[in-house]
């Protein structure tokens, strides 16, 4: 036995109700952990929210030192409740802000990075038996003002607090019961994951899984902090996020994710000379326009195509940038296709096995799904087809690589339980 | 012109809209004040209600700590707004919490008093031309603990404020004029007073006058800070709360206040022994409840009667107490009076102008309305009359010692304004 770290998320707190039905999961693990249990929690359901209405009401580009001010007060509410739903119940318990836990931040707002982590009074407090509530999304800088981390900094707030603690285990308590294969919304075939690498889980992350934070997992990895994803509203096993060797992986494809919020880009015939495509995406860079897939195509009078992808919301400021560009260059027209999506598939084990890309590309062709780019890493895969086509997409691919009576065997054994052998 | 310190209260903060109004005099004091000016913000309308009835739902009597930390964010909420819309008016402005202002409590929870103000990070950011807006309400303790100052805690904040940066002139502003002669729902002829002692103000804020906190008075008295209580909707000159020397002072008597939350308790036939009423109000005491007025009055046959007010919520309890230290004693029975009310009259120039008593009582008389119990100070009288006679007595005795006419007149000159001798 020994420390562990829980973290709470705004669903789980969104009213007093739930802050109760927190404290008894609080407690119970207190009871399986009597070295100590520290909680992070969030800002109480649409608290946040709340507070950035009024502060666009009132100043429609707050300056980020004041944007922090204000959110880090969500955070100090959750835990002032929740500490006193746990005295209640007659547990010693004691409340900490980001700066009172020895959270210290760089001087950035709105998305500082922690750089420090003083465990001192959390230590004391633990060694006294007290259950400590830690708010999380929010440090200090040295010069005591309050910062933010930013999004998904609750949880990083707990894989960094685990990592400082050394506690072998961090449980991120969510409104989903782990990490699916991919959203049973999309797919009602989509199962459960027992484990997934930390790598797996960052491209999941980035591609838009929302269960967990890209720098979150990237904390863990770095501390080899394990995070164990489940549920505030049942108490099943989640998924354990962890590193993972070649080894023990059994599949081939762990998820499938579908992004519909981008949008495409073309811009056609463009002179084929040197310094067009840093010119254009250095211009996209200037103006904070993230661009994501990027085809450059050659045609047969020496003129190129370039396409790429942005988010849906970037996408008019993109074809103005990329209008201009293209005209200073003698390029031709500028058009763009806000009906697309980009579905992938993501799995350590792919790179160990032949094929995966080619399997994809059939399953696609077979249901009549146009594929209008393609780009790849060692353990990812993703295709841009039109948009009315990528839910029936994503159900292909994960029929194609996804079958759950097998995987949950192979999981339930990974995952070293013998209930699949009994 | 010099630096100064204003205060906003949570009725002056409510909304969005409100805050923004809020910082257009902020503004306009800045104009006005170019060495700097220093902001205290209370809590939004009834956030702070809303917290406490959050924090009564998890546990009914929660650990002060915890209420601190809780209680605490609703400042910080509208430290940041207030500071958002000076800065949309493009104005420098920072926001500081109890602890970034440096107001260090002692280290007791939910009524902490200010111990000391390390004025550095203030000076800085006026030096650099910030409106500085400071969390009233609030501070830290030595060991980095957030505590809460309690009732009054930002007019404290404020007035403690303007001391340590030797500001001349604190500016409380609230929904009401400034400080009446009486309630105005009462005495409809009740005007505003231009300025009042000190010592007036403090026995008004005891009796119940709700416009400033009695610590905030004593605070200022103090460090020989000017209050200038005024409206936060509209521009006109307030009252000024300062020194005021006897010659200054033009009015026997400055205000008439009325308590109707008084009820009152006697214990008939107590033995004429020495020790009972320090049994029975040491009893009392221990319970916690505070005795207003006592009247003893000796019989013919050797035994006293002893009566005595409490808060109206405290009757029950305090009758419990009285029976039983009354049956112990072998006094005879206890009998309890809730529908009482407590009429005072306060003035410094009291004690220099004879008949002021008799004057009262005779106006009283007058109106057929019977004294049950007198307390009076050297600046003060109070009566205890029948509940649905008072509003009546407050009348009768607002007639008797304040004209409008005369004492406005001798209050401009009193208050250095010539407007009265145009």
């Amino acid at each position: 036995m020994s420390l562990i770290v829980q973290k709470f998320g705004g669903t789980s707190v969104a009213d007093t109700e739930r802050i109760r039905h927190v404290a008894r999961r609080v407690a119970d693990a207190y009871a399986r952990h009597p070295e100590g249990v520290v909680v992070v929690v969030s800002a109480m359901g649409k608290t946040t929210d709340r507070l950035v209405e009024m502060a666009r009401e009132l100043n429609p580009e707050p300056i980020p030192r004041e944007m922090d001010m204000l959110l880090a007060t969500g955070e100090q509410i959750s835990i002032a409740l929740l500490s006193m739903a746990l005295q209640q119940m007659g547990y010693k318990a004691i409340s900490l802000t980001g700066a009172q836990a020895g959270i210290l931040t760089e001087n950035v707002h709105t998305k500082a990075k922690i750089v420090n982590i003083n465990t001192d009074a959390m230590r004391r407090f633990l060694a006294e038996g007290y259950i400590v509530v830690v708010a999380g999304f929010q440090g200090i800088t040295a010069d005591h003002q309050i910062t933010t981390l930013g999004r998904g900094g609750s949880d990083t707030t707990a894989v960094a607090l685990a990592g400082a603690l050394e506690a072998p285990v961090c449980e991120i308590y969510t409104d989903v019961d782990g990490v699916y294969t991919t959203d049973p919304n999309v797919v009602p075939e989509a199962y459960k994951l027992a484990e997934i690498s930390y790598e797996e889980m960052l491209e999941l992350a980035q591609l838009g899984a929302k269960v967990l934070h890209p720098r979150s997992v990237e904390c863990a990895r770095k501390y080899k902090t394990v995070i164990h994803v489940r549920s505030s509203f049942n108490s099943r096993e989640g998924t354990y996020v962890k590193a993972m060797k070649d080894l023990e992986v059994h599949r081939p494809v762990t998820g499938v994710t579908l992004d519909s919020k981008q949008a495409k880009l073309a811009l056609r015939d463009v002179p084929d000379k040197p310094g067009i495509a840093a010119r254009l995406f250095g211009a996209l860079a200037e103006a904070h326009i993230s661009v994501d897939m990027i085809i450059q195509s050659v045609q047969d009078d020496a003129t190129n195509d370039i396409a790429f992808t942005v988010h849906e919301d970037d996408l008019n400021a993109a074809t103005a940038i990329t209008r201009q560009v293209g005209e200073e260059m003698g390029a031709g027209e500028t058009v763009q296709d806000p009906h697309i999506a980009k579905v992938s598939i993501v799995g350590v084990g792919m790179a160990g096995t032949p094929g995966i890309a080619a399997n994809m590309f059939q399953a696609l062709a077979e249901g009549g799904i146009n594929i209008q780019m393609i780009a790849t890493s060692e353990i990812k895969i993703s295709c841009v087809v039109s948009r009315d086509q990528a839910r029936q997409a994503v159900q292909l691919i994960h029929d194609t690589f996804l079958i759950p009576e097998i995987d949950d065997e192979l999981a339930l054994s990974a995952s070293g339980s013998s209930e699949g052998l009994a």
